[in-house]
């Protein structure tokens, strides 16, 4: 059996260590769940980019009419940007048949971690049996790993993860220490109050409520509104 | 409602959050283990070095027949020092009195990440009750730091976290993702033999039982050993 590892944030891990494996990146408040939103909205494709300048830079590449900026610094919306980082920005009038160049704080950072990987996956709640579905039949090695906020770990990354884990428990070799995550979400995620309860009460999510987007982690709570994979292919976009 | 918080591994929390707080360093497997059965068996003080070049120089400042050098390197001794890192190596005919110069892979490096402390403390089953009661009256931010294992979080560190936190439940404010190892601790530690269990299949559990050294994951698994709470004194040395 292969083995399903948790990262409960990216310093958890050496870079080198995910070489060759599958590493789906888990920032559930809110960038995986809204790259989830864009894509299964119909956006062409996500392109992330690690800083302002990047993404203004790389939105270069496209016409006018066929990009987007969106993300995020602090919460905020990034001055001159089309869009911000909720998910209800992400609608499919929005969206379809455009490419966005895409930057956030912890998000982008957990995806440069990653780049040794044979392949990078992204998963929120939106797409969680997708994703579970997709890892099923995979030989390689697997890699959950956690953003963070801010260079710490946080309750709303590892509950995402720890469903995953469970979700796939009979498929792969599993640590203790990866199950101390899917006990977790046993017991803090599995009802659809005491999830929302504890995305409130995570790092992320305090972050969210005291900038009033509470109707975010509430989005971000829900199971399998989406069936994509969001997936980074070698021109470095998600599709 | 002062706050406690577990910090899985180091690179979880950056040095400078730990200021001005009481940094209790965990690395059950073995190190703060063997330094509270060293001090709890009659040793003057046990001084944590960096390297083992360090350690030799550091232990120039005491009589030959008034120090030891102990401490190991992957798990095994080093060549040249009187003791290794088993607890059962501390006997107090062997320690008392005696200045220890200790230095290890794990448990060094977390006692550095936490130098901008207000105080250090060390922690581990065998001093558990001593190192609650201790805490009981802090005012200050509590920080249970875990050493982990080669740099990966590891579940016997955050199971003794786990059980401080729980036993201070009422006394600190904690987070919702520091009641991610409370809950762990509930679950797979509170019964001896499932302790036993978790720690034998731990990161830092599975190295020793490799090694050799399953008594060494029993002893460690035993609780309330001694009563005393090793503390760094400004000298750099734990007392």
């Amino acid at each position: 059996m292969p083995e399903l590892c948790i990262h409960p944030l990216p310093e958890a891990v050496p870079p080198a260590a995910l070489a060759g494996g599958v590493v789906v990146v888990i920032d559930l408040l809110r960038a995986t769940t809204t790259i989830v939103h864009a894509l299964g909205n119909g956006a062409r494709a996500v392109v992330p980019a690690a800083s302002v300048e990047e993404a203004h830079a790389v939105s270069l590449r496209w016409p006018a009419g066929e990009r987007l900026l969106g993300g995020e610094r602090h919460g905020v919306t990034i001055a001159g940007f089309d869009l911000d980082n909720s998910p209800f920005s992400y609608s499919a009038e929005q969206v379809r048949g455009k490419t966005i160049i895409f930057t956030t704080t912890n998000g982008t950072r957990a995806l440069r971690w990653a780049q040794q990987a044979a392949e990078i996956r992204i998963a929120a709640f939106a797409n969680l049996s997708a994703v579970c579905a997709g890892l099923r039949t995979e030989s390689r090695p697997v890699h959950l790993l956690c953003a963070g906020t801010d260079f710490r770990l946080s309750a709303e990354d590892v509950l995402v993860a720890g469903a995953i884990a469970y979700q796939l428990r009979e498929t792969f070799e599993q640590s203790v220490e990866t199950r101390i995550y899917r006990d977790f979400w046993v017991t803090h995620g599995v009802s659809d109050a005491s999830r929302l309860t504890t995305l409130r009460e995570s790092a992320g999510g305090r972050n969210l409520v005291e900038l009033g987007f509470d109707h975010d982690i509430e989005r971000a709570s829900q199971i399998d509104l989406y069936s994509i994979v969001p997936r980074l292919n070698p021109a470095g976009e998600l599709i």
